[in-house]
């Protein structure tokens, strides 16, 4: 059996960024070469970055891509690796286009090509396009009908991207079909609680179908809302898995095959088995197989548990968002409560200490235990810490004459007001600490310490997996002071106030959270899981009347199915609830404001 | 030929509201049983609202839509009104479910009912899923392909919804194989400045394509950023305009049609000519065609001028915001300008001056006009004033030493507190004040009094056209002071400070604006087209680097093809930029700041 060495660069591109994307491929395909690589795979849309949105509607940025490409293979070549080659993910044109309404102007593609002697060889569009939950590409893309089958070093090689591999028929029925031996996918699979076992037994499965090795790179790093995880892993024609790397980090996985000769490939088009047909196209690289070699070892990543892995997505995200955004340092209101701790904490490993310039800003109703847990977490960690109490700037509005919880909202501002002059004026990014169970119930301020900022670390955390996380990092050096941990939550806006009072236990509120908004269960349902039928209604009241809330909030690392965000658009201007009997009126609704 | 008298309903339902847009129709549906209808048809998923977006992921909201359809249709019938054949929209569910990845849970579709005797006589599900533009229903509804003709007096009635009659075969080509006397299509459609003249062009020409006499019924009102104009049409076989309704306003449109004597409809598969095969069902709801009578002259509405129909896209709007979400009364931030005069108009005309609350906020910086400017605009109209100096607040945070750009966005953010505290206290909605070209370009301040707020009236509007609008609605009394419209603009945020200081004359600008975000234009069709090289590098790396800032941005009316919010959705994250050779690096990139 044919011998061949590939090499999956698991890599962390910026969207639109073609030039420094270019300049990592490079990078990364000459370090393949080095290892002696015969085929080298980057992610789904690596030239361009991914997801571009609607710079794919822009002919002018799918022109860009084309051309880079072509400059691309021109330059490997230039630089002497033009012997070796690559499969890179870009954005491409159909070249039978068909306008029409609702389809995208120019036509783009989710394309995959292979880059060999100078000169693109091959390419190939995504042909199962998702458009639910993160994804819209229905809006973006127009889906490929072609499967280039290529022969590389006497071996058949077929390629997919992402969602050809979740979705039944289609491209890897194909493949089965020509009889390839090893099937590259390509992808920007972006994270969630433990998608990697998801993602492992789906490649596995698929593996076997396609009775081929299947080799899976992935993207790594965060872009916006999303954080891709790497994972990227080779699997062969028994779904016995050969090699897996390390998540959270940029690398190549080096892994050598035993792989079946290449057959009789027919041309031509072939029933695709999910409704359509495919044209199944032929590609000589190189014919003959590689001179036997001794194989290396492939390393296979010990899986990481569940706090560290998102631990990981949360820090990875707030790097990459302020990183690539030209961004170094970051402003935090630190009130000595959890959430701006664990905020604090994700800013410190994701840029380093130096990098974290945190603010305490005390009130008449701050506890002194506050001030002190700030303090002493900024000292732990070696943060820069400064303090701006506001007694001074909230009585300066007392002429306006608010009370009650306007005038707690006041407080929560003045502390926004605060946080943006100490981020804008040197540049930083300001972070935002709000969590995931206070954005779904609309306990917030809008336009608060805890939902101004560019991004918030935490959004899609529910406040329970807060407190998990902050003891999970204390197992690592205690750098996250136990009375934080420990003592009660609570905003300190009002004397004595806790969060008790006005929300149920976080540990039930988070169960409700996650049925309701996680699973989209109805009210009989959440009642029929043993949820109270009075907190039912509660909650669900005050996760409906926040969405005007959650519109306004900073984007921050997606870590479940359902976030706020990407993946949850509902209408604010709505009177469903999951209700017996919905209330006739409730002015309340909409109000941005606290509960 | 049989006569047919028919009730087209311009209505405005609420999203969610089950009960309250049941009750809408059977009031609506006893209307025009006293004026003698035949046939009444209501809009697109009327008894929903329109769009419920993610609503329709809920199995528990799609089994209610599909009960109170039930429910409604045996009311109609308990009231007396069963004998009028009612097409009403809701949200139903495939019977013939295909379970399968990205496909939405519950296989929810788009769908039209005919109610009849107390029953739901026939149903509809929209087969061509619009998925550009405002458009997600890939993402939430699965196709239909049965196609009911509905025998109704004698005469064989189709039906369709919206998308269907944009795009080119399908049921409308079904329709003309059918041979059907009137097609009823029940519309969710969308204002953008003169799309009645697309929607009327397009109405003719898909009536002569079917052959048949078409009846359009649209939704009037607003729904978050999408606002509906009504313009309900009937259109004959040849193309002739019957009867039109007038835009933003509720109403019954009655025609009475002369069609042709139902035929023999063959029900089984038909070929529908956009590649895919529907099913023809017949159905006969009334065989005997009605006694002849004396016809009444239809209405056919006198188009509106640009800016009277711009106008009423705002007020509607901004009214339906309100109103819709449990407010009635709003406040704003007035400083002297023409964005905020404007403003207070519009929320004045939606809601009645007694229901705008303005406040003054002068500081060191403002000139002395902008106050007398503000307050005179305030008693023209009778709006409620007040004022609040804000030169105590900035200096209660001099600590923290802020200059530059940082110290004129704590002013604005100063006035964001307290206007956010205005309207919390009494419970009103606060009106922010950006325009679409601030937006734009980033001229603004992330929490400061230009974009705080629950909804932004003018969000879509460039300036020039705030300026135009102004003039106009000044012809019909003068409400606007002359000088908050002839003054030069100003932020007011350091002595002596012009717009004209930081951006190019908004004339040239939102043109600018308009082909880079309208038309996708890219950098060398910009300069091809007459820009200033410079100008368009300039302008065009301001607009890619304010997605940050437009994310958090309140929602507001859409007026234009491509509006922020709903129909542009670009990467924060993103490196690329329309410029000959991109910047290596940006350290102001997604700052949120002035520029």
């Amino acid at each position: 059996m044919p011998q061949l060495r590939i090499g999956l660069a698991q890599v962390d591109p910026v969207v639109g960024d073609l030039t420094g994307n270019a300049d990592l491929i490079v990078t990364w395909t000459q370090h393949a070469a080095e290892r002696g690589c015969h085929l080298v795979a980057f992610p789904e849309m690596m030239l361009t970055g991914y997801p571009p949105e609607d710079l794919v509607l822009r002919t002018s940025f799918v022109q860009a891509s084309i051309d880079a490409l072509t400059a691309l293979a021109q330059r490997l070549d230039d630089q002497g690796l033009g012997d070796l080659p690559v499969v890179v993910g870009y954005c491409g044109r159909s070249e039978r286009p068909m306008p029409a309404l609702g389809r995208p102007a120019g036509e783009p593609q989710n394309s995959a090509a292979v880059l060999h002697a100078g000169r693109v060889v091959a390419t190939y569009a995504k042909h199962h396009l998702p458009n639910y939950g993160v994804f819209d590409e229905f809006r973006y893309f127009v889906r490929g009908d072609r499967f280039p089958v290529v022969r590389v070093r006497g071996v058949d090689v077929g390629l997919v991207i992402c969602e050809d591999l979740w979705q039944d028929g289609g491209p890897v029925a194909v493949a089965r079909g020509c009889g390839v031996g090893l099937l590259v996918c390509i992808n920007g699979s972006p994270y969630e609680r433990g998608k990697d076992d998801v993602r492992g037994a789906l490649a596995r499965r698929r593996a076997v179908e396609a009775g081929a090795t299947l080799a899976y790179v992935n993207l790594v790093g965060g872009q916006d809302e999303l954080v891709f995880d790497g994972d990227s892993l080779v699997v062969d024609a028994t779904g016995a898995v050969l090699a897996r790397a390390p998540l959270w980090e940029q690398g190549l996985v080096v892994c050598d095959l035993d792989l079946p000769a290449a057959g009789a490939v027919q041309p031509g088009s072939v029933d695709a088995a999910d409704g359509t047909t495919m044209l199944v196209e032929p590609v000589v690289v190189s014919a003959d197989p590689v001179a036997p070699y001794e194989p290396e070892p492939a390393g296979i990543a010990t899986p990481l548990d569940d706090d560290a892995e998102v631990w990981g997505a949360l820090v990875t995200g707030t790097r990459d968002y302020v990183r690539k955004n030209g961004f170094s340092k970051v402003a935090i209101a630190l009130s000595g409560g959890i959430d701006s701790a664990v905020v604090a904490t994700i800013a410190a490993d994701a840029l380093g200490p130096d990098n974290v310039h945190v603010i305490g800003m005390p009130s008449q109703w701050s506890s002194e235990h506050s001030v002190a847990d700030a303090k002493d977490l900024a000292a732990r960690q070696g943060l820069v810490w400064s303090i701006f109490p506001i007694d001074g700037a909230v009585e300066a509005f007392a002429a306006l004459g608010v009370t009650g919880v306007a005038a707690e909202n006041l407080q929560a501002r003045v502390r926004g007001v605060a946080v943006m002059a100490v981020a804008n004026a040197p540049g930083f990014l300001a972070l935002s600490c709000g969590n995931k169970s206070e954005l779904a119930t609309g306990f917030s301020t809008l336009y608060g310490a805890d939902t101004t900022g560019a991004y918030a670390p935490i959004k899609d955390v529910p406040k329970s997996l807060v407190w998990q996380l902050a003891r999970w990092r204390n197992t690592l050096g205690e750098v996250i002071p136990p009375n934080c941990i420990d003592k009660p939550p609570s905003a300190e806006l009002a004397p004595d106030q806790l969060d008790s009072d006005r929300l149920p236990p976080y540990e039930i509120l988070d169960a409700l959270l996650e049925a309701y908004i996680g699973h989209d269960k109805g009210r009989s349902e959440l009642i029929a899981e043993g949820f109270e039928e009075a907190l039912v209604d509660r909650v669900v009241r005050l996760v409906d009347l926040a969405e005007f809330k959650r519109r306004q909030h900073p984007p921050g690392p997606k870590i479940s199915p359902r976030a706020f965000g990407r993946d949850r658009r509902l209408p604010i201007t709505s009177r469903w609830r999951e209700l017996a009997a919905p209330p006739a009126s409730e002015p309340e609704q909409a109000q941005p404001d606290r509960p």
